[in-house]
């Protein structure tokens, strides 16, 4: 299988110093049509230890102005990135569109490493071989070239360049225990490696495996196999991306036109309601904490709807120092040049912490798709792509409450009216309400297919009827604590 | 694993109904629009013995005009078929552009009875599994909807269910041996099933577990799948396909303005090549014929380059009980539509036996390129497609060899005011030939690109220099008997 893998044959060395020089031209040349096309480019390089990959990385960057790459030698997860979701330490790092990442190592070594520590059972082993396809997946369908490349050499070879490093005290500390152990279990290492390289071969994301054995072959494999993956991507680059099937459990949900809206609580019930359920949130948060169990809320409404007085009776039951209010306003550009969900895997909470998104990645199918901030299809493919990464969340062990806070147009049209004639109000009101609101049906629209195709059973939609405030922020904090009870 | 690719949630009979009534509806209106937009849908359905696919493919049907589905029945392989690639009978049975086929079991059935029964080693299975996500993704990438759907019950409710088939006279005929085998089994073969549907899991054509313990239910899953599916991909029914990394290991090859066309041979040492080679070339294919070697022969070349007198010195070499030549034409309505490769599947040679192609699958990167009788982004993805089904066909043990029979315009030219000016001969030219020969250019580049391309070093390129077509036609021979004997 690795020799399968492998494609170029090894041509005679004046021929290889040739089409070295012409490699190394090559691409940086690429890397202006690169920079042109916002192409993002992602290259992973794995295998084994002493192959030679951090020398060969540190060749083919020559090649590259410095301001348009960045290297990330990604080592054993930190205690913080520990305590977020497997992709996390991956997702943030990946590049602004027209740069390179290198990754030396990554999540191949995580996840291989954990498979040959008996930490990883083959039922998280699947989970994370579907984890790391969706991922690998995502970022070509949103115009990401992903090149993988596992560097290979012999068990004879490994051994010659371990020893070879051992020898003398100034490159002895480049040789890890890991780097030994590899060796000594060189046929047990192969054999999941192989497997890995198997189970994530897609064709979209496919291996490279680059023969290690000489540093100049392996450096021109590298080059080549780099420049025509470059040329194609950049073929692909207007392209739209077909929509998948859906594989995510969904139950039905109403269309916002059939939820009534005339639920009110008295002002009494009111004050009782929420102290008593401010109370049990906060016990709640603290067995949360104790059992380092993530917990995400999404609020998602109309304007005017009351999102924010809710969310302050949420947070005003928690302990500052387990939560945060990420409020999210339109992407920044170093956002913006990246995966649209990046700004939000920048978000998560850490393990037994709380966020809450006033407003969330839902804007990608609800004010991008109308007013036309994104593609058709990057919308249309939104749906998938955010089912995934809650399913992603969710596996991690989350609990992911989703809001959409409903009124009708009549009240905010009162409440707008209001904030207008309120000058301490006026700041909450601005000319963009007033155009969200002349496409309110069109909103509609959008908010209804949203919700039939992400109320997974995962990651469920609750609608808060809000044309009474306060029934709606008593309803909250309910559905808050039962999703809680439920999980401990 | 299983239970995890399942979606959705049993509702309450009386629900139950009412959604079924719906979907069967639904399907039935899809239909319509699947004759309209075109639409080929596979539709794959494998699972336990006795959780009853057949019966409601027998229900799925009747919402379908007859004229518009075929239910395909796979059996274990014919003796004609186990003479074919693997993937040879489930190629040949796609439907038309519009139609639907229902395959009652198939490559998944075949490749874990092959496990199961300890017929395929796990580099045959990985092999297999490579093949068949190249297939499934080809036919999505070509516009096929695959859904492919494992019926699914638990092994009481199967033992319960063959005891009751087997009590009675008129049911126990239903009962395979297999079936009980199965059922016996029932944890080994789920192991096997759960690895397979893992490992083919893919996103463009994902599984959905049927949940079969009760009929009904597992009749409007299937249908609400169906539904989802098609209506996702009549979405899709217009997009271009990203181009694919190159994978194929592919060897330099020169220009065919950088090949001399001054070779010539006398006309003694012809007679004599032509003897020695032909003898040669027709003992070699005795053996052939013992070993059961396959062999493929594509000629492509220039409008009057000698590839129909090249043909007829091979062939006159070889028993006629052994080969076949299939001349390319342009496609029939019922081969457009379909995938473009399925009529070369067609006519693909058993076992030990020879076709020799003239001209050839590269028609779609040459002459439907540049005719327009495809997409830009057909073409573009082909040079992988074609290169997928050659890989297809070595790993099946062919040796394929392919000719470019080159001469220059000048050479063209003498030959076409020939044929203009003899008689017996003016059939052989034709306007279009003219007409082709004004796009010498074009398609000297377009040939260009395809050599590089489909250069593999599983199938390479072999270019005739037929300025003089006695010494092309020796070389032909040549070039044939060396590939055969280091095949030996």
């Amino acid at each position: 299988m690795l020799k399968d893998l492998n494609k170029l044959e090894k041509p005679l060395d004046e021929e290889l110093e040739k089409r070295l020089e012409e490699a190394r031209v090559g691409l940086a040349n690429r890397q202006l049509k690169i920079k042109e096309k916002h192409l993002p480019v992602i290259v992973l390089l794995d295998g084994w230890g002493a192959a030679g990959k951090g020398s060969i990385i540190g060749k083919v960057i020559r090649n590259i102005d410095p301001r348009f790459f960045k290297v990330a030698t990604m080592k054993q997860p930190s205690e913080e990135e520990l305590r977020k979701p497997f992709l996390y330490r991956y997702f943030v790092r990946i590049p602004e569109a027209g740069q390179f990442v290198f990754f030396d190592g990554g999540w191949m070594d995580e996840v291989t490493r954990g498979c040959l520590q008996g930490e990883l059972d083959e039922k998280d082993y699947q989970q994370r071989i579907q984890s790391i396809k969706r991922f690998e997946r995502q970022l070509t369908d949103n115009g990401y070239l992903v090149m993988k490349f596992f560097f290979h050499i012999e068990e004879k070879e490994q051994k010659k360049r371990l020893d070879g490093l051992l020898e003398s005290k100034n490159t002895k500390w480049r040789v890890s225990d890991s780097d030994l152990w590899q060796n000594k279990h060189y046929n047990k290492c192969l054999d999941i490696y192989e497997q890995y390289l198997c189970d994530t071969n897609q064709s979209t994301a496919p291996w490279y495996i680059i023969d290690a054995q000489n540093k100049k072959w392996a450096e021109l494999q590298l080059l080549e196999f780099l420049i025509e993956g470059i040329d194609t991507a950049l073929m692909n680059s207007s392209l739209a991306v077909p929509l998948l099937q859906n594989v995510f459990p969904l139950s039905p949900i109403p269309k916002l036109a059939e939820i009534p809206l005339d639920k009110t609580i008295t002002e009494e019930e009111y004050h009782q309601d929420l102290k008593k359920y401010q109370k049990k949130l906060k016990e709640l948060q603290n067995i949360l904490y104790r059992k380092k169990i993530p917990v995400i809320i999404a609020y998602e409404g109309w304007d005017a709807a009351g999102k924010g007085g809710n969310i302050k009776r949420i947070a005003g039951a928690l302990d500052p120092r387990g939560y945060e209010v990420q409020p999210i306003a339109s992407p920044e550009p170093h956002e913006k040049a990246r995966h649209y969900l990046w700004r939000f895997w920048n978000r998560l909470p850490k393990t037994g912490h709380i966020t809450i998104f006033d407003r969330t990645w839902y804007g990608r199918v609800m004010v991008e798709r109308l007013e036309g901030f994104c593609s058709q299809n990057d919308w249309q493919r939104a749906y998938n792509e955010i089912n995934e990464f809650e399913k992603e969340l969710s596996d991690w062990g989350a609990i992911i409450i989703k809001f959409w806070v409903q009124i009708d147009k009549d009240t905010q049209l009162a409440r707008f009216t209001e904030r207008q004639n309120t000058p301490e109000k006026q700041w909450k009101i601005t000319d963009e309400d007033w155009r969200n609101r002349e496409k309110w049906d069109l909103y509609e629209d959008a908010v209804n297919e949203m919700l039939q195709k992400t109320n997974t059973t995962f990651a469920p939609w609750h609608v808060l009827e809000s044309n009474d405030k306060k029934y709606a922020r008593i309803k909250a904090l309910k559905i808050i604590i039962e999703a809680i009870e439920q999980r401990l």
